[in-house]
Parts: structure tokens; C-alpha cells; sequence
């Protein structure tokens, strides 16, 4: 199978870890070309820091991470100020896992003119995987139209089309920066969008954190930190929701298994208003507008095949890294 | 049990008319003081004189219909010019039943005067019950702020939590008269939503249809002639829902026995913008913008109950009336 | 000449009143069907007043008074409360002119009513005077769509091209009540828009106040208190107007003396957000997008045709009344 | 004096190529640091390389120019597209003025990044000045916040009080990108906002194209070149202009001169919606708001002392230059 050329584009934030040792765990399926981050769950120092953690954890200290945009178009959010953020994510966003300080660099170019750069000089076309606020990807958007032509498609964790988890009407990461979601639905590029109607289905249960805890190496380990954090009441967006809910490792696992996700294409607008509305994302699922669809879809997840996939990359994992973390649950 | 004041207001149109029949059905428990007409699923005009076939049907000819507004506010939906309306409620908005034209008077009283008379004089508490467009309720509370003090509530089919039915994100009442829609939720006035999420739920069956037309009365046949006409599948806004959709009973049934019924308190917003969201009602369910709730928004209904509340009430029509109607279709 | 059949809706407030004795004073050109009320400068019951109040002084107790809408539309304003208008318009909205309170009555029939029954029984078009916000008219509009037909024209005070005078975009009587003005301005009406770039024009000076004096009518005196309360320097919407600005009146010189009055046809939009434009009558005085105009703007004054007019108008009261008023200040 | 350390962010046009001209005249006031081009007038590789044409017609061919962002944030305009601005400033941009392609090269490094580095590296404040859409501005901003700290002052050339010059309510250059005018208006950075309001009033008279042209040099010739297309009567987007407005020349002219202008603090709102108020800026001229002036607004210009700067700095330029140009008007 020929491998996918891929650059992550994240915050991370617990579930953006997840997704990255997802994909760090599938290298014959994912050529991870670089990662981007962004301001979202943290600040970008922050996300790039974690993004680093994340990469020595799995003992991959050549993977190139590069920090984008420190703010999002209108700041209408401040993500990283609000209690919020630390009350999902923790304070560090890695919630109750608390990996050592990186010592693989970071990047000297920023993220944006990485993301134009790889795109303009590929010779095959990338596909882009955002779990943030799309503010980097749209910034790139702007500053080189011409790289539209280089992205195979973005896979990005979204939008909703039911009830919001920030507002009655948003998600999260489109709800951050609006004006960059509205720049990448209008670009004409191809988008598979998992929102929250899809990812609240791919929710963890006490007996997949046991079999979690049979694994039993650093990276489960580490998972499982991050998600005991994760599962406390008051972490919760959504009243009645009683897991931790996956929402970024979908966007790998489509990349993986795209026959575990199915959906349709519509027509999507991203409202960039100031009113309640702001950063929702309107599907028109019933084709009411007779607006062409520029986006596919995903509203069911085979939650099953999911965790199994997720089971599987995760248990690849060695039982030591050279750089054992260190834990204060432990 | 005490009675309970009501002023209907109304479009009639099909599932309008059968809401008229279960309130005309139900003496011992409503007292229709009147029933004013708006323009909505067709012309006002058109609407009065169904509301009148109604009553004739009935042997109600001392029921007061009046005419109210003819036009929305902004007029951005024209909808008795659509050939949407037409296809769903039929040319006379009583789409298979051709009831003879009325010969009890139209009141001379305009449908907005009515209301606010009405309620300035009442020495209690009315309740509203409008199935339409909420043009008429807002131009009353306008003209005459007082009438808050005098309206019990206001049980209105209208609204959507999820998608819309006449665009992704509104339902049709609130659609044709977003700024009246908006008045009537800023009024401070107590207000039952019974919105899309709920009345989806009614749809009628083969073997209720079956049911009436064991019933046998003119009364029973009529609804069966309505609803022949809506079942066409060229009628149905919303793909996937093959049975006809009895919202507008559902104000009624709530009033009759609001134990079939649940919901909660919540802050509801109602989209004055000319964008795609205009006339969507943004429900607050999660409480997350901390704003004091507005409505009682009810999402779920006891459909057995339902059925078996409407089909005993119609029940209650004669096996003949003085006046028969004449029905095509018979 | 022929008269003008002509309504007058008003929301008297210093320079309403003045209008209203400009219009009393031309019989031979105006025919005043009815004066309705609406909430505005003060509340519609002291504006009903105060209509009745000046009918007095000008001993026309005939004419007829009418009430109409409490509220705007949206009630984003709520002009009564405000502090702005007791210091514009003074407690009672006729400033230092304290006339007493009227005998002659209120007409039972409301305003909105009285419109929609005066111009649908009409055998010849009506001329409409508005000189507050524009609640009375749309709701007329909207209750019965077919008056349009029976309308010469609308010669409105209200909206402005460059900036506002009670907020940076808009001008005080539109952003009262936009959605009002936006019905208006969409209903095909024929209109004449004489906003703040004209009536700014039109300042009282120290001199003239001089003529008024030396005419010692009940009537001139009546003008003088009201304007002494105007001119005090705290009642100034805007800085850098040293003179008592004579809205209102305009629309009244308009029809007595067109040919004081020069502007263009012109397409306005009215703006119904809730953003900083609300209310906003966005001009397109250069034709630049393209759209049908639907008003003719008025933008020059003669200004000393306009005083002419005035002071030959108001000269024609008698020097005794039978119903002198009492005025604190005399 | 001490230089201003200054970069310049255009997109030539006619004006745009006036004002470069000024500030190189000007090497006693200016260090001109860099020149970033953006898409506006036309595309932005015809933008730069017509820079690089200005920059080899003065025999300045050290100076850096740099290729910005080719697309402004929401492409509700496509500028370069449109038969407007080739009415405007001839195909290339240049109008009539045919200056050999450009041998000096473009700068590899991108124009934001130019500018977010060298903001970052700087020892002291920097000015900003920019003449065309803000997209680089404002990506510049979002990508890496910290360079606020840097801007001396961002002196503008955008945005009106009164009429727009593209549509009745939005001056062209933040009319082409309203979301980047946004976020540097609500970016906290000192802004000169030098609107329409100042500019209309530089209007060139044929007196000063004769002055122009007893001057002789070959860059006096390119300008009267320039403005020879500039004044054909098909050029002007305002009726009853009779001149060539130089608009961009303002922004250079207020920092050699700022005695030649004058203005208030204000706030000022971008409209960042889809209405016919995109990019309008809503100048809070009376304080109506009571909101925090964010710009300086310059209103008035004293005109002799403009044309006489102007004059006395294009007179700067030598007889002969090395590289002449070739015209084909001469």
C-alpha cells in the first residue's frame, strides 16, 4: 500500500495526543511529514512543547514540529486564557500525564511557511489532517492560493451538526476561529469533516482503559494518564456525557480505516458572525439549499472497529523507551 | 375542570385544520374565544375560509373567525406564492377534501384587533395557541404591550432544535416570520415551544388511517381526505419521512393533556439575519450561554398517547351533520 | 389648488409639535385626516397628549387624535426611559411649553386601525406624513398589504447619509424602530426621505426667535417656550450645533413648498442587525450598486424660504385663543 | 532628525507608484527597510514587479521588494480580476507609464515573514505603511502577535467617514479585505487612518501637470505619464471628480509633514459581514459610542502644502538616469 504523505496540524491537548501516537504507530499506512501547531486547547508554546513530549515519548526525536500561529483571526477567543481549556485539558493540556521538558528542537521555520513550503515543492499531493483551529491552514490558504493544487484532501476534526459543545450552535475548534473555517470550506479543496456528531459515538469505557492497563507500556501508560484527567466530572463540555469522548484520533483512524466511517457529501457554511451563531458550522444534510457540497460528511463511526484500530496501533508501542517518562501518578 | 380561555390562531392548511377539529372536538376542556387567521401555508384569505369550512363541518357556524395580517414582516418568504405550499397542503391548503364554501360570516374585526380586545377585556388569563406564522401575536404585542399581562401562555408549533424542514436550519412557521417569531420569544410572555424534534414524532400509520375510516363519520372522512393528499410522497419536505406529520395537533393535545409531553426550560434565540440561519431557533439545551431560559421546549411525545387522544375526540363527531359536506373523493 | 389628503403620525416631542402647527396652519393646502401617535420622543400616551394639547392651543379641537403602537419592533430602544429624550424633549416632550391638559378626547379606534380604514375607504390616494419612528405604518403595512395602493406618497423625517445623531450611522427616529423603517422602505411605497443632511439645514437662530417674539401670539409664545428649553446647551445631540435643529417641520414645508427642497432618487437600504449600523440608512447617492432607487433623498434646504414659510404660517394664529394656554414661563 | 525606520506595503497602482516615489525622494526622513506587495490594484506578482520597476526608474535597485499575499481573506473581491481597476490604473497597473521589466530581483523571503522578522529583529519601533488591502498586515499579526510591540505606528491609507468610493458605504482597499482591516484596527497598534475624507481633497490640477512637466526629469515624465491615464474621464469611480485623487502619496506626505494634517481620536468598527456594509469603517466622529478611540482620523489636508512637498521631492530626481526608461508616450 502506498503511503499517505501527511502533515498533522494540532494543539495538543489530550485527544490531539492521542491522534499523533495513532499515527506515529502506523508508519506503513502515514508518512508524517511534519507537525504543525496552533493555538487552541493551549497556547502554541504550549501545543509545540506537547507536540515534542509526544514525539520523544515514542522515542521519534526526527520528527520535525513547527509552531504556527500564536493567535486565531478575530481572538473573539482566547482559548489559552480561559479555565476552560485546563478544566478539559489540564493545566499543561496533557492533563494528569506530565512528560519530561523535550530536548528535540523545535523547528525554526514557523508553521504556516512549512505547511506553503512542503506543498508548493511536493511532487505528489498531501493530505492535510487539522484537529485544531484551522487558522494555520488558512493563513497558508491566503499567503499561497497555489498550494490548493498540492492538497489531496483535508481531514478535519469539526463542526457539528446537532447541539454545539462550546456554544449551543459551535464546536470547538471551528468556534476558535470562525473566519479560518470559512477560509478552508470555501477554498474548493476536498474536506471529510468529523464533527461531534460523529466523534461523541467513539467514547472510552472503564474496560477499554483496562485493557489499556494490560498492555501496560509507557505509551498506554501515558494514555491512560491523560485520560483519568480527561474522565473527571467537571472536565466534562456536555452534561450526561460519562466517558472521555476521542474527538481527534477519528481523523487517523479515517486516514487508516476510512470503511469504519461513513457519512455524505453536503453543503456546509461556516457562520463568521459575531452572534450566537459564530463558528457554527450549517450542514445542509437534506440538500435543501441546492448548494453544490463542499465537504463530505462523517455521521456514523463503527465504534467497535475504532477501538479496536486504536487497541491494535497502541499495543505496538514498546515496553521501554530509551527516555522513560516520568509520571507523578505513577 | 376549569376550562381554559383560548384564542387559536391559525393557517389551515391540513394538519391546522385537524388541530381545529381536536380543539373543536374538546368542550369540556377549552373554551375557543375566537379564531384568527394569518397569512402562512396559503393566502390569508384562503385561510379564513378554511377555518370557516371547518367549523361549518363541525355545525359550529357561532365560532368567530377573523382575518388577521396578510403579510409577514419582511416579507422575504412569500409563501402562499410557493409552489412548496402547494404541493404540500394542496391548491386550498386542505389538500383531498374539498369541504363547500362557508356561508357563516367572516367577523368584521380585523384578526389583531380581536386579540388585543379581547385580552384587555378578559378578566383572566387567555391562552394562544398559534400553528402559523406568529405575524398576528407580534403586531398585537406591539400595538398593545398590555396584553402580556392577560396571556396565560402561548403554545406555538414552530422551532427546531436539529435540522430544519424548509431550510437546514429552520423550521417553516418561524421561517416565513423570523422578526415575529423574535418579538413573541423577547416578550417575557410564558411560552411552549412544541418544535420539529417533537413533532416528527406524530406521524400517522396505515392502521390509524384504517381506525378513522372505521370511525365512518364525515368528520373521519375528511381527515382521511386530507391526509390521502399528504401522504403523496411528492409532499413530504423531509426525505426519509414516509408518514404524514401531524404537528399543529400537538398544541392541541399538549393542552388536553400535557402529561404526554416532556421538555425543559431553556433560552431560545430566534435568527433575524437575512442569512441562511434566518427563522432558525437556536435552543440553548445544554445551558451553556447562562442566560435566563425563555421557553418550555418540549422534545419528546407519548405518540400512543397522542393517537389515542385524537382518535377519541374525533370520534366524538356525529355519524351526520345538518350541513354535509360534498368531498370529491367520496 | 387641490388639497392634500394627508395623515400625520407623530410622536410630538418639540419639533413634532411644531409641525403640527405648521400643518394646522394651512388649510388651504392640507387636509388633515387624523394625527396617530406613536412611542418615540416620549410615550405614546404623552405624545396622545400632547397631540391633543396643541390641537387645543390652535382651538382645532376637531380634528382627530388617535393612539398607536406602545413599542418598536424589536424594543432595542426603549426612547421613553431614557434619560436622552427628557433632556431633548423635556419631561413632557413639549420642553418649557407647558400647555394644560386637554379636553378634547382621544379617539377610541387605534392609530394602526385608524390608517388601514382611512386608506382602504379612501376614493383618492392619501398623502402620509410620518414624523417619528415608523411602528404605525409598518404595522399598517403588514396588517393589510393593499393600503400601498391607496398611498400617494410617504414624506418621511427620518434616516441621514453621513452620520447619525444617536449613534455614529444612524439617525434617532429610524433607530428606534429599523425593522419599521425596513418595511417601509421595501414596501414600494413612493417616499420622500427627508433626513438629518437637510434638517440639519434648517436652525433656529437668536433672530428669528426675535420675529417670533414680535408676532406675541399665544401660538409664537407656545414656540419660543418650546424652543428656549431646546436650545439649552445639555440638550444637544451634536457637538458643534449651536442652533435648535427644526426636523420635523420639513416634511410639512415639503408638501406646502416642494420646490424649497432639492435632492435625488436614490436606492436606501435600512440596516436590521443589532450591530453598530443598526437602524442605518445606507444611501447609495452614486448609483453605485446598480439597484432600483425607492426613495427620493432630499439633501438641500432653502433655508431662508423655509423660515419665510414659517413665520407666515405661524403669523396666520389669532393673538386670543378662547382657550388661552398657561405657560410657567409667560 | 532621526530617520524613520519605515515599511512600506503597497499595491502599485498608479498612486501607490506616486507615493513610492516620494518616500524614495525622501532619504533623509525615510529608511525605507523593505517593500512587501499585496494583491489590490492588480495581482500581486504585477504589484511587485511594478515596485521593482519604481525602484530601478529611481536607480534604486538595492531595495528589497518582496512578494506578500496573493488572495485577501474571503476573495469577496478579486480585484485583480476585475475590469474596475484596469479602468482604474491601466492593465499593468502603471496606467499610461511603461517602464522596462524590472532586472533587479524580487526577495525569495515572502512578505509577511519579511515583515514578522524584521519587526522581531528590530532595535527600535517601526512604522508601517501601507497603501493597498491589509491581508499582509493582519496575517502578520495573527501568525505572530508579538510584533505589535515593535509598530511604532501603522499610518494608513483606507476607510472613510462619509461616501465610499466602491460602494456607497466602503472605501476599495478595506472593501477588498474588511477582515484584515479588522484585525489591525482591534489590534491595539497606533493607526493614522488616512481615509477618502483627506485624500479626495489631493486632487491634481493642470497646473501642477504643467509644473510637472517643466521639470522634465524622467520621472516627473512618469508620473505625468501615470496620471495621463489616471485622468481619462472613464477612470473615476466618483461622478463630478475632476481630478486624479492621490490618495496613497498621503500616507508618505503625513510622515515627512504630519503639520499638513489634521483629525481626531476616534473609534472606528470594520464591518467584517457579507451586507452591502463590507468594509465599511464606522468612524465614531461625536463619541456616540463612549468607546476607546482606536485611530487617529485625519480629516483635513492643507492641499498647497501637499502639492508643494511633492512637488519639491520630484524635483529631487537627477536629469538622466543610468537605466532610462523608455516611455511610449515620449
Amino acid at each position: 500500500m502506498k503511503k499517505i504523505p501527511l502533515i498533522m496540524d494540532c494543539d495538543p491537548g489530550l485527544d490531539d495526543a492521542i491522534a499523533l501516537l495513532l499515527a506515529i504507530a502506523s508508519p506503513e499506512e502515514l508518512d508524517i511529514l511534519g507537525i504543525s501547531t496552533v493555538v487552541g486547547n493551549v497556547t502554541v508554546s504550549q501545543n509545540q512543547e506537547n507536540a515534542r513530549r509526544i514525539c520523544e515519548l515514542t522515542n521519534q526525536p526526527d520528527l520535525k514540529v513547527f509552531q504556527g500561529c500564536a493567535r486565531t483571526f478575530f481572538e473573539r477567543i482566547s482559548p489559552a486564557d480561559s479555565e476552560y481549556t485546563a478544566d478539559i485539558h489540564g493545566e499543561t493540556g496533557l492533563g494528569g500525564c506530565k512528560l519530561p521538558t523535550p530536548t528535540m528542537p523545535l523547528q525554526s521555520q514557523d508553521g504556516v511557511s512549512f505547511i506553503i513550503e512542503t506543498l508548493l515543492n511536493a511532487s505528489e499531493k498531501i493530505t492535510l489532517a487539522p484537529s485544531g483551529p484551522l487558522t494555520n491552514v488558512a493563513c497558508a490558504l491566503i499567503m499561497e492560493p497555489r498550494i490548493k493544487d498540492k492538497i489531496e484532501k483535508i481531514v478535519v476534526m469539526g463542526g457539528v451538526i446537532g447541539l454545539g459543545n462550546i456554544t449551543p450552535t459551535a464546536e470547538y475548534n471551528f468556534y476558535c476561529d470562525p473566519q479560518a473555517a470559512y477560509v478552508v470550506f470555501t477554498s474548493g479543496v476536498p474536506i471529510v469533516m468529523i464533527g461531534l456528531d460523529a466523534t461523541r459515538q467513539t467514547q472510552t469505557s472503564q474496560e477499554w482503559l483496562r485493557t489499556l492497563a494490560e498492555i501496560g507500556t509507557p505509551v498506554a501508560q501515558a494514555v491512560i494518564d491523560m485520560l483519568s484527567f480527561y474522565h473527571r466530572p467537571n472536565a466534562f463540555l456536555e452534561p450526561g456525557v460519562l466517558g472521555g469522548v476521542l474527538h481527534d484520533p477519528n481523523i487517523i483512524a479515517y486516514l487508516l480505516k476510512p470503511e469504519l466511517y461513513s457519512g455524505r457529501n453536503a453543503y456546509v457554511e461556516i457562520d463568521v458572525s459575531s452572534t450566537i451563531m459564530a463558528g457554527r458550522s450549517t450542514v445542509d444534510w437534506h440538500g435543501k439549499l441546492g448548494r453544490k457540497p463542499n465537504a463530505y460528511i462523517i455521521n456514523k463511526v463503527d465504534v467497535d472497529g475504532f477501538f479496536d484500530l486504536l487497541t491494535s496501533r497502541l499495543n505496538r508501542y514498546p515496553m521501554t523507551t530509551e527516555k522513560v517518562h516520568t509520571c507523578n501518578h505513577c
